[in-house]
């Protein structure tokens, strides 16, 4: 941030030589298609209701005695020698009902406010990988400055909607402050939806605070208006942990919108095949949103998926699999029976960002489109599942979303746009370059790429033969180039500082729970 | 083929000490899901609507003098000045209506057999490019030698269900003679469905017999036992040209299966808006599967779509973009109400076996399955928007198509697939490695790639830190070495290469019509 004035002096000078970077406006993405489905109906009743099976007499263990506590309470079988809890399927089935179907999340710029449920549809950076990795540096543990480019492209790439965990994990700053600086950093560098983390109450509460001070708004208005998500994961199979149940609490009673995703890798956390791990994915998921909408009757939570499957031979987990997209698919199915929205993610398992990222990416993204979808977790920059944030595959994974926003645009069917009247002015054996429908539209007509390169062989070869990989590292170094830090309130940037200087200055996160 | 002996003992030497090479078996793809639409049902009759419109009106130009003496017996109204027909909407859908809406193909080993129509899918080798690339030989003409290799692979890959056109053009085989050379070549190398091009009336002809011969069959059992595929292209816009019009006179007298695909290039040889090439499309289509059963009513004929864009600034044509995805969904819907198997491909427009040459071709697979597609063009090898045979994209596409025919394998949902036992039986923060329900299923559990790498970073590394691509290459070479040629009756290859011999001692195809 030190470098702002420099940097933005640098890309004025740059600006007026190199032609301008063409993306897709920011937009609410709807998806316009009817909804895919790959079982019956009767078919995700039976998941349902062996779900509510599971729940009622196998249970889940939830390990944090406030749950257990809060819990109790609203009627739920808690085991008193462990932390066992079996509920009724009655009890479930009433409190998911008060999950809301729809609702908005605002970010510190109203520009980049976001709807969910629905057919709307974000798309989310990448989250918390250890690693990150470009071409020239190669792979590298977490750090500061990587974390920050990463921001940096994550406010330039349009099709980036939001962000969803640290897009690397900044293992250079230490872990008491860490969560104060990387928060600082995402609410300067990007004015987009943003994240805090439930690994105890302080640092939940330290984030959710500077959300508020970063919009200027107090805390009431932060209660009607939800600013800040955050993931819980169960710890599969069936058990909640303590700093994850303390998030949904303390996010739940803020009326901030909770993920809540069930990590189900069919054959290791979950069972070998894909209607068990389904099974245990909704039932891990039922009980956190139940959970939830008992801690506060309507608190926005998202049903989330991540079922996938490891490769049975080494136990390596694997992403983007077949296994993986009918998972996708069918948890879509289950979040609309329950009309709650829906997380998926854009995973693969590669270890470069090459074609087999590419291809296990696609068999992420078309399901998500097709399962509607409505937050796609990991979105841009995942690789190696989930080990690193890569560079070039942020500009890999830009292209594919953006040419599949652009599917979503419905297809007009109109007399215009048949153009009858062009065909008869063209002829049988003619050409459309310069007929008068062409000249109306040629300039719109058609998805214009970021990063594919559709010249000939010949052409491709003088520029130097590059690939698509080697394309998007000059795309992302270009981006880091052009950025500019999006503009804030001085007395806001002051008091946010001064929030950070004040808890780094009594220990950051010192408390354990 | 001289090679064979020496092949097989070089592959016999491997084969104990390598590991087998696993891949799915061959087999009839059904695609068990609903079949997606992105217009609705009013729409898809407007474009009907409009596309006979263009025929009434417009009407096409039928360039060989013989179709025009068979329309105008039909009805049609022909132009006696020009080559311009003019259809009744009539005439065009009592003749489409003649259509068989299910068909099946015989391969020269039975077990290749494939049926078409409904929701039968199969994917075809890449037809037609000019040139063949490998990482080690680079980019060069098409060969014989290249040419044999891509054949070999065909039949070496379960996923390859069938041939469809030269996998490479022998270009170092003299013109008049290529057809008779490759196809003998085809036929021998490969047991499956194989191709024959409409390029003029001898060399149609001298491939029927071929693939007659090769079977063992006599002409009247070729007439009820469709055994070989032409593709027949309308010359975009509005025209049909002498040799495709003579391909679909003899194929369809004959019973053989003609794939009747418009060029339609948006902005290019088709208007600017999807709806506008997708009219002129349909329009093309119909008059030309109206013209196979006039010749022949009930003739077996697909509905063949290939619409997509140019990049308008250069006027450079381009694959697996939104838009094509968009007219490969709608073409699916035409084809279904007309209840006539449809033709899609798998293509894209990178000059490498890379990201893009990924990420497009999955821009179009998904599509094609989505809309019901019951042969894909080009499935496997294709680059460069046609202009290349990939090898190393041979094993790309294999991996994902391997994956789609995963994907579709639907989900079994039953009590044992649920697995509620094994949940009870691990319980909250156990694991399924060795549970009962994982160890009866593990082998078979879930899908096994051919070529992505699931392994860790480290091991990936220790390893050479190979991408697909690279991967890609390896596979390919090791299938050409493990290759072997399938047995054909002594008898047959004699006869084959006796006609061979015989025709290429007349001077190949000689006549020019």
């Amino acid at each position: 941030m030190e470098k702002r004035t420099r940097s933005n002096a640098r890309t004025g000078r740059r600006k007026s030589a190199a032609k301008e970077f063409r993306q897709l406006p920011f937009s609410q993405l709807r998806n316009p298609y009817q909804p895919f489905n790959i079982i019956s109906d009767d078919e995700v009743e039976s998941l349902h209701n062996k779900s509510l099976d599971v729940l009622e007499q196998i249970g889940m263990n939830f390990l944090l005695d406030e749950s257990r506590e809060i819990l109790k309470k609203a009627g739920a079988d808690v085991d008193e020698t462990s932390t066992r809890v079996r509920f009724d399927r009655g009890l479930i089935e009433q409190a998911i009902a008060k999950a809301p179907s729809h609702f908005k999340v605002h970010a510190r710029n109203p520009a980049h406010d976001l709807e969910y449920g629905g057919n709307a549809m974000a798309f989310v950076m990448v989250g918390s990988p250890p690693n990150a990795s470009d071409m020239v540096g190669g792979r590298r543990p977490g750090n500061f400055e990587d974390y920050c480019n990463l921001l940096r492209l994550g406010q330039s790439l349009n099709i980036a909607h939001q962000f969803g965990g640290y897009p690397v994990e900044p293992m250079d700053i230490e872990t008491p402050i860490r969560h104060l600086v990387a928060e600082q950093a995402l609410i300067k560098l990007s004015d987009k939806v943003g994240f805090g983390y439930s690994l105890n109450r302080q640092r939940i509460l330290d984030s959710i605070e500077m959300v508020r001070i970063g919009r200027g708004i107090s805390e009431d208005t932060l209660l009607s208006e939800p600013s800040i998500f955050t993931v819980v994961n169960a710890n599969s199979p069936l058990v909640y942990d303590r700093p994850m149940l303390t998030g949904i609490i303390e996010m739940a009673r803020r009326n901030q919108p909770i993920i809540i995703t069930p990590f189900t890798l069919s054959g290791a956390m979950a069972p070998v095949t894909v209607a068990g791990a389904i099974v245990q994915q909704n039932a891990e998921a039922l009980a956190g949103i139940a959970f939830a909408q008992i801690v506060n009757p309507g608190a926005p939570v998202f049903y989330g998926g991540f079922t996938s499957n490891v490769d049975m031979r080494t136990g390596a987990p694997a992403f983007g699999t077949p296994e993986y997209a009918k998972a996708v698919v069918i948890g879509g199915q289950m979040a609309r029976r329950y009309a709650i929205p829906y997380r998926s993610s854009n995973v693969n398992a590669s270890n470069a960002p090459d074609a087999q990222a590419a291809y296990e990416s696609q068999m992420s993204i078309w399901p998500c489109m097709l399962a509607h979808c409505n937050v796609v977790k990991h979105a841009l920059g995942w690789l190696e599942g989930g080990l690193t944030a890569s560079f070039e595959k942020v500009i890999i994974d830009a292209e594919m979303l953006q040419m599949m926003a652009e599917f979503m645009k419905p297809v007009t069917i109109n007399d215009a746009e048949m153009a009858m009247d062009a065909m008869a002015e063209v002829g049988p054996g003619g050409h459309y370059f310069g007929c008068a429908h062409t000249l109306e539209r040629y300039e719109t007509a058609f998805y214009s790429p970021i990063l594919s390169d559709w010249s000939n062989f010949e052409n491709w070869q003088d520029r130097g033969s590059k690939d698509a990989t080697l394309r998007a590292h000059e795309i992302y170094k270009r981006l880091l180039d052009e950025y500019q830090e999006p503009p804030m309130d001085p007395a806001i940037a002051e008091e946010l500082d001064a929030f950070v200087d004040r808890r780094i200055a009594e220990g950051g996160a010192v408390a354990t729970d």
